[in-house]
């Protein structure tokens, strides 16, 4: 099985690394992954500017592909230049700090795992663990890989990629998985208010996501109760029933 | 009315200033932009860098605020700290360029309006004129300023934003207006290789987006056929079809 690896932390990430030695049980991994940190740059893609690709050492003698691009510009190169043929899977990951609800529109790792379902890839997967600090990979990496391993044999009825997100917590007690809707609702944010050392003011985006009243049937809300999170994403953004009620302005 | 102006090819674009003008006359207009050129940014926010908003003069008296940062960013700051209330319409263009398709999903214009629509904007709409060359941006505002008024009497029965484009036609030739959904058909692309002044190798994306056979009910068939493109984009990416289809997975 062809493999691609990609991030939005960085070729030099310890989510990707780890990932990386799973993922080798499962096939032939190409890593693909931006030279710098990349996260919340969302969809974005390089028009303006050219791309570089340089050869890196992941260490252990493994090396990778650093793209001077985004994660949806190392899926888009990958997969036209770099690989021989279309992988059958395209993992983004593991992303340090969880990608659900909003969120998911902002996030670097998921637009990688969208673009290779865009692009025809057979499985695309995005992988983020639920913490910021201390993260232990080598047990997410460990779980996400038997996940993949149960997914080969799941065929996808349409070209959606599947957003996974895994509880920071040790693998006895992870609750389970749930197929879960992507939460809508608002970010609980702020710009905090700065003056640099010139007395010119600055604003920096702050806030958290601390949503209460989480459905269970969500992202968010499977996450939080200490379950796998897998949520189908699909990238027709069309809002069908609008459709129907704005019909009156064609007239 | 309250209206905040933005969009993703900088502040000093002449498609903001056309529209300006025609929006000035349907309310009280804020332009909050960036402060460069964004073409292709998607969602992409700033948290690892702070934001600076300075005054930026865009000639006849009319002030705007210039944002270091991205669309999304932009209208952010603009709600969170710029406008003294939400505003009614959040207007993200005349953008040089269509965007239709998969392109939507890499739109700076387009991340603009739904990043409005998320933090709870009445109305969020995207403009973009389907021509790379010579643009007419007075006629297409013109166009734009009389749908934006039909719009104000018509309730959203969701939280969407509207993505318009509008034909680089005169007025007269516009064939009317439809409500479409995003085609979903994939970009032709390609990487031209190309050799740097010190001989290394860097790539540029390239491509064209000249699918055949598009169908009449999307948003690239009906600009392509001389109408108004309108479609109702939503944030909830869950592809619900697919939760069913990979409930297994809970077992």
């Amino acid at each position: 099985m062809q493999i691609l690896l990609t991030n939005d932390d960085g070729i030099f990430a310890p989510g990707l690394a780890a990932l990386y030695q799973e993922l080798r049980q499962l096939g032939e991994v190409t890593v693909v992954a931006p030279e710098s940190e990349q996260s919340a740059v969302g969809h974005a893609i390089s028009l303006s500017s050219p791309l570089r690709v340089k050869k890196a050492s992941l260490g252990g003698g493994v090396w990778g592909w650093a793209v001077s691009g985004t994660p949806a510009d190392c899926v888009k190169i990958a997969l036209a230049e770099l690989l021989p043929e279309m992988p059958h899977l395209v993992v983004s990951g593991i992303n340090l700090g969880p990608n659900v609800g909003i969120n998911v529109l902002y996030s670097g790792t998921v637009s990688a795992a969208t673009e290779a379902a865009i692009l025809g890839a057979e499985k695309a997967v995005a992988l983020s663990l639920n913490t910021y600090k201390d993260p232990d990979f080598a047990t997410a990496a460990r779980v996400a890989g038997k996940l993949l391993s149960r997914l080969q044999g799941q065929p996808l009825s349409a070209p959606v990629c599947l957003n996974i997100n895994l509880p920071a917590l040790p693998e006895g007690e992870i609750k389970g998985v749930r197929l879960t809707r992507q939460d809508t609702g608002p970010l609980v944010e702020h710009f905090d208010r700065r003056v640099d050392p010139r007395e010119h003011l600055y604003y920096w985006l702050a806030g958290i996501n601390d949503r209460r009243d989480l459905a269970p049937d969500t992202d968010y809300g499977a996450l939080q109760a200490g379950y796998i999170s897998i949520t189908p994403l699909h990238h027709d953004l069309t809002h069908y029933p609008s459709l129907r009620s704005l019909q009156v302005l064609e007239k």
